[in-house]
């Protein structure tokens, strides 16, 4: 077992409305920033986690954004596998 | 001009205390899955940008970052392309 660590990004589906997404877009405008056309805002997650692999890590990752990190009804989530987890003292 | 996309990872800074990812850890382990260790969570933004190159793009976003999506003291950030934005109809 080692410890792996993993990067789940959690967005927002397409054509759901994203209110913080829209509060930054409107607020880069204003600063200046015309170009930018759509912003949209999820979360982005790091777990370190001891499993026997990354593939192992990467699976119990998946089942836990079923149950727990992601709403299936609203939010689409990616999961990779940035490295082994740093050793924190 | 074309329109890019762009993903921007805005993380806490390691020593920090993240307490959305500390609540989260407990919830995984309550729910069973002990080999977590640790969990920080911090936000991802997807941003359609127009610019005359992806180069252009990352640097006109990471001058956003300084100046309104990261927290300078107690958030680090990362900019990558992610490709084309979708057209949306």
């Amino acid at each position: 077992m080692s410890s792996h660590r993993i990067e789940i990004r959690v967005k927002p589906r397409p054509g759901l409305l994203n209110p913080e997404g829209k509060a930054i877009h409107h607020a880069l405008v204003s600063l200046g920033w015309t170009g930018v056309e759509d912003v949209r805002v999820g979360k982005v997650m790091y777990l370190d986690l001891d499993a026997p692999s990354p593939e192992a890590a990467v699976e119990a990752v998946e089942a836990m954004c079923r149950k727990l990190l992601a709403n299936p009804v609203t939010e689409d989530y990616e999961v990779s596998v940035v490295g082994e987890a740093e050793v924190v003292g």
